[in-house]
């Protein structure tokens, strides 16, 4: 029987009541969790395809978090500045407003970051041929700095976006990454200084990569290529540096997110983490976190409970299209926030389990036989106890769909 | 504390034990799942990396498939005769000898396949330039066709493996394909031939695609690619000709598994199917079924049990380097077909979920509105009626890790 | 010294001047291109990137082509007509004005092709589950034949764009082939109809593949997936459908463009080709023909010449968002139209090189040994002669860089 | 005309003859081109593939790289001694007649790696749980480094391998690199020791990234990630330690090699490169220089010119499995030896092109405008000189196939 559009709406509603499953907004507030005004906002165009979504003010945004439990936002200075505003008394009042409205929900911006890639002054990339664009970019990154400090953010994220080139050989590839490193140099510095002004600590410079996409060939397309650029001594204050690394991204061009994050904890530099998922080899479609590969996703919560991760969780993802304003809030949102406490809690599980930690602590001993050099007889000496191995990934596929807490089918 | 080797097995039994979750033989039996003599005997071995098994004799396989409850056997001609037994006396012989054992452990042999890829002869591939080279191509693929009747095999399987090339422009491509359409010609006359002496009906011969291995380009990449020569007009018996993807197969290239299946199942043409997971981007792997991709997995027997596909699952993967030859039938083959199991027990659930099936009926409904040429219009009837799809896109995650059936967390 | 904009000019005219190597309008004529309005009148827009154009009318697009020597021109309906001039009579003085102004010029319109993806009536795809929507699609399938054969044009494409689906489980794929079929069935039978009334042949039904966007999971991601579509018994005139590969379509998954061709050769349905350049693995860049893949496209050109394909070779590119309105015309298209030509006629050398053409005969005729059942025999009979494969891939360089024409280095 | 083995060594020397282009063996010793033992005695095996090529002794090896005009050699321990000869007087023996024979020939050995892959004893990996494992590593590598300073080589390789893990959360990956740098410092260790000792310079050690085989999921799979590594602070001498990376494997995974490379120059990590080609997304078909992707090898040798890289380039192909073992030195080597240096001496034509040359001179210059703070003004006025970027990729295509010098075609 079809189905009108109000009737609709009270379809989705009573489904999504009977899912049931969901965390309580105090619950949720016990995590570090933000949500982007892009993400909230995002209109569902692409390409190729209309909005189907109409703008969704910052307001909202901001009072729809605060009713999920969502406690920390985070922004982009063009999400909420139009560019006649930038730099100006515009800007100090839009900042004023949403400060104000952030107090009066009892939410925090978390983060900020600076837009150096949709503007058609952009086209060559923020760190192009031209000391006239790369000073321009520079002064937006100044900017967005000042913001983050207007507004109590600790975090500021960059996505060099149209660092990159579509054909090969027209670039001096050294040169640009260099002048790359001018730029976070210019943020560093006024962080520096405006912190020292406001009597505030200086913030998280974090990087995020993306692989594939807007353009062709990508300058630092990985967060690991981020990491040799931090280190490579061109920043002044590579301390203050680090990564922001995203579950797709990293997983787009087939690395492992866990060993992609595995090398940012052993460089002490992961500051801030985008939750979402998608497909490997696909566009960066942003999937909400645990709809494409929860399983990973249980690996990965893994290992950052096991190195004590604490910094946020940002739900850098897009509703579908298919999704309309109000699921935005209503499915969208709720569902991400409840299915990563799901699997939170779950990677506890398997921290505790009894088998799993015995099999740990047996691969660990091995077989005592004496250190040596004869490789055949090393390999003798392990070679059942490797067994492991396999029966730990059957272990986790259990845990996984609750095997271990009694769930049983028809044995 | 270090383990002997002997303590180590103890280890692992006792953990194997501890897991639970393993269906009786009888309950396995009741599925139609082959284990192929390859996955069994694999050692190990990799171009980079020696072998850490020993051989398996084709007896062990099939007595330990007994027991397990796997009654199906598979396998290449090469898997089980040297080259110089092939199509003589001592071939008759050892037929003879796996017929017997298959017999006597209540197995049956439902595939065959021919190895055209490994000997050096088909350097240049089995449809190569010269008639010499496919002239003996063929005859091995009329001799497998021979062996299959021999034991009763009702489908047999073709993996060009290495019809395929390293350097672009070499190789008439059109050519090539039409070549090989007369191997497969030669195939089903022989087997026309032989059932029709025999009074047995003809077998199914099921095209399998690899996208990436073993050389630089393929011609016949994907399971479509072999549906688009399959119906290309060069077949004489193109009825007797379908598909056997793999499911990492067709994951490797990008394609979706479920869609890669959809479009087989719509040209009725998914006579065999071959059930692993890997990783997407990587090479053949060849893990065993639900240890990377169990959600997908769940999704894929969801559209099989749909279309009540009732052909073989057949075992196609190769247990890891770090098992041992006791391992294998301890671990591997058990939990790989109770993770099957389990899925299939579990897609049983999605079929029946009363919140998926009321949110499929909604949206098949639709608005009700006029039909029409007003997009517009369209569109806002049916707008919240699509919030059903992330709505069943987390359901679906709910009963992946068995909320719907009373799993819970914190809440 | 720093140029401004008029100064830039002159210098981007006097340096595209000194390249040299343009090919005269009338030299261009003789080659089947095509020029589609959307590729001159792309803004250099994507979802993350603002335009860098502005808008260019058709008749613009039209008189440029004339002047370049591109003598055909092809069009989405919504490339020209407004959504609310379809069907109406807004569309009937439109179409008028465009077969005046393509006739002013002596041009013709190719192909026809529809935009069922853009608008957010499509936001669940143009085939999905709703009737409502898949006969609205329909309705602007039959549309856009119409406006075909009143332009005069023999080619229809078909990308569907949007039918895909982000998350695995929501669709019922095989459902949604039917459905698709269904539209093309609607298209073929209006065709037919008009056809008829117009004393016109029928047109030639082209779908087109891309395997990575606009979604996630894709239903119809390559050509080959097209040609099991078509043949799949589902469609009512598969004589009339055949398929458009888009040359980085093709590449993006992985595939060998060559083969892929080569299968659609084999089934006698290549009839229309976008052409085009970019990386494996990214996204849809679009870059004009032989910036990337100047050898793979030389040998891509040396397969279609053999197999005499006559078809039209659509430019569809996108200039990239750093040239200008006027670098469109200046230089992307004709210097895209001179690679085309060049790489044309490279070809052609390829075709007669006496080494080329000694190698293959060579190979064709082997050995001579005589046809049995020792492998080893064989192989060593033809291990020799394989060494020209090499040998042929070395040739195909040199013939590249054009040491076959006497180019040396400091040899 | 079918020709026997013996007419088809003549028919393929005639035509190797006629390709001509061939630089003489003292132009080739001008470059810093080195040879791998394990590339040219390949015989053509891989895990589905049997030999074709017999074993080849690294004396013939030698002497054939002597006569092409190779004057440096490279050897894994493992490619020319036994596993009982690891560390005993054996080794000692074979070590001395690897010296006395390049001597002999007038070759230099230039770098050694450890095979630390291969043996059943890294079925875990060489950095695997067990204590008893990871000794025995240790020593594998302090081993190699006293074999390449008895041997007088620059530089040491080390390519993890099977330091990968086929199934998600079995491997603490943290954990894994510090074991992982414990190896490198060893190695390092011995190496000061043995320098001191023999009053030689200590090596230059070079680690080289893969990143899809020989397992699945890879620690390491960049030559950024390990960039990011070496930079960890788990090093004891991070100075001493640097990359090989190499062609193909940046390419395998989506990376521009370009970019790559640039990033290795950056840190001042280019040590070492292995140069061969390939294709995206495949597997590591370790092709020869230029057969697939020549133009960009164009482009990668320009930037390393730029950058005055001189280093060696280490063929790092596998002769393909057609090319018999004397195709090997007549063909594979000196072809692919020649196209390095076609290309070398075509990227000095690009930096000296006076068009390119001219077009980045503007590009740099800018257009003057004021900095300021309005990106649409900034936009304005570069607009026309961002031609420049599409102009430049046309020019170097030029370049490619020898426009610049003369080859004209129908034009």
């Amino acid at each position: 029987m079809p189905l009108t559009p109000d009737q609709q709406r009270a379809l989705v509603a009573r489904l999504t009541a009977a899912c049931g499953g969901s965390y309580s907004p105090d619950e949720r507030r016990k995590h570090f969790i933000s949500g982007p005004q892009w993400a909230a906002a995002y209109e569902g165009h692409a390409i190729f395809h209309a909005p189907t979504r109409k703008p969704v003010h910052f307001e909202t945004v901001i009072e729809h978090f605060a009713k999920i439990g969502i406690n920390h936002w985070t922004t982009h200075d063009t999400d909420v500045l139009p560019y006649d505003a930038l730099g100006n008394d515009k800007q100090h009042a839009i900042v004023g407003q949403i400060d104000a409205c952030l107090k009066k929900n009892g939410l925090k911006c978390s983060m900020v970051t600076t837009e150096t890639f949709h503007h058609a002054v952009f086209a060559g990339g923020p760190a192009g041929e031209q000391m006239e664009v790369r000073d321009y970019a520079q002064w937006r990154l100044r900017n967005t700095v000042s913001i983050g400090h207007e507004l109590g953010a600790s975090y500021v994220v960059y996505w060099p976006g149209s660092l990159g080139y579509q054909f090969q050989g027209i670039v001096d590839e050294v040169q640009t990454l260099k002048w790359f490193a001018e730029g976070m140099n210019a943020a560093c510095e006024a962080d520096i200084e405006i912190a020292k002004a406001k009597g505030r600590p200086t913030m998280l410079h974090c990087m995020e990569a993306k692989p594939f996409e807007p353009q062709a060939e990508i300058l630092l397309p990985t967060s690991d290529a981020m990491l040799a650029w931090i280190f490579s001594g061109q920043l002044k204050y590579p301390d203050m540096v680090g990564l922001n690394p995203e579950y797709l991204h990293e997983l787009m061009w087939g690395g492992s997110v866990r060993a992609s994050l595995a090398r940012a904890l052993l460089c002490n530099k992961l500051f801030h983490f985008d939750i979402n998922d998608g497909y490997r080899l696909k566009h960066d479609v942003d999937i909400a976190i645990g709809l494409v590969n929860p399983f990973d996703w249980l690996n990965v919560l893994v290992l950052l409970r096991t190195y004590n991760y604490n910094g946020p969780f940002n739900l850098d993802f897009k509703p579908p299209r298919t999704t309309s304003n109000d699921g935005v809030f209503d499915i969208s949102f709720p569902t991400a926030v409840d299915r990563f406490i799901t699997l939170w809690e779950m990677a506890g599980e398997v921290m505790t389990d009894p088998i799993l930690s015995e099999a740990a602590a047996a691969l660990r001993d091995g077989s005592g036989i004496a250190p040596g050099q004869d490789a055949t007889s090393i390999f003798e000496a392990n070679k059942e106890l490797w067994n492991l191995h396999e029966l730990i990934a059957h272990r986790l596929f259990q845990i996984l769909i609750g095997a271990h807490k009694g769930r049983s089918f028809s044995l």
